[in-house]
């Protein structure tokens, strides 16, 4: 005896979930079929309406749901001049926890990998190249984590940068090697934004 | 700035599931928008479907597609009068990797809790009574974890078959106190199964 095919569809789906195992998938499908079927058709609709409501904010890429997101409707964020370049949407409530960052964000939705198939189109470098040239951003501070990739990335706005006004920063060293910067607990995040160091172009 | 609306209730629901903190529904959250829609439109298609999909057994309760499931339109399992009487459907699938046993089922989906307002009729104990009576039933093998939870609802069930024609035995020891049937390897299980005892009906 197998499971029913709509039980194992289930569970299959459960194992997409990061950090979720075959066990795992099993107990949440039990779980909710068995105890809370009223909680499954809570995500069911959740996952829905967040597929169809969450788009990318048209500014900075990050999450909205609005075509641009509250954080680049401020004003006085945009005036600031300041764009701070992450990784992730996580990374952005991270540094907004800080309470050290009052500029705008630009979301780059992953990090360059060129095995992967992530290259600067992917990550919208075009969008803020064209904010470069525009001349909107005076001080570009990357935030992209401490790795292989997060460095490349960094060197390839940095070199993207070199023929605008905007000055290139770098959080400060403090970031733990091989650390999400979602993960930084927001006194050493703090920290390392206020020693961030400016990066000689050549 | 904290996350959207939308954002926010998608994590929150994420956080329905067994074993699921707000860091883990989080990272769910923003895998699957960031990386992985397609997987987001087929959990949530999955668990539609099941809700819609899924039905409870008429015989054994337990979890089908049809009125009667598969076990239970197997002839040779409801001719052989075994019916072995388990809390979950987990435990069915535990039971049946054993190979050891080959009547059907009655899922109990619980076990008797007076403080969570779990009762014989949650239960469906009127349904194991009717099969009892109409002396369907030759032998009545509880299969119920070794809990305090667990022995209650097995001594219930020795109650109800008292006077009627089906023995009652109980799965030998071997079952580890307060484990889950369904987490117990299937040798010991399998042990457990062939050293059932008859339990003594007064
Ligand atoms: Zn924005
Ligand atoms: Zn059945």
């Amino acid at each position: 005896m197998k499971f029913t095919p709509l039980i194992q569809e289930l569970i299959d789906s459960f194992k997409i979930l990061p950090g979720v195992g075959p066990k795992s998938a099993q107990r949440m499908a039990f779980q909710l079929l068995e105890q809370n079927q009223t909680g499954a058709a809570r995500l069911a609709k959740a996952l829905q309406t967040a597929l169809s409501g969450i788009c990318k904010c048209k500014i900075c890429r990050n999450f909205s749901e609005q075509e641009n997101c509250p954080v680049c409707s401020e004003l006085t964020r945009v005036e600031s001049g300041q764009v701070c370049v992450v990784a992730t949407p996580s990374d952005v409530l991270a540094i907004e926890e800080t309470g050290h960052y009052h500029g705008r964000y630009f979301v780059l939705m992953g990090l360059l990998s060129p095995l992967d198939g992530v290259g600067p189109e992917e990550l919208g470098l075009d969008l803020l190249a064209q904010q470069l040239s525009a001349g909107q951003i005076s001080e570009l501070i990357l935030a992209t984590p401490p790795s292989i990739e997060g460095d490349a990335t960094a060197y390839y706005i940095t070199d993207m940068a070199k023929d605008t006004t905007a000055k290139v920063s770098q959080l400060a060293q403090g970031v733990p090697m091989g650390g999400d910067i979602s993960n930084i607990d927001s006194r050493t995040l703090g920290h390392a934004f206020s020693g961030r160091k400016f990066i000689e172009q050549s």
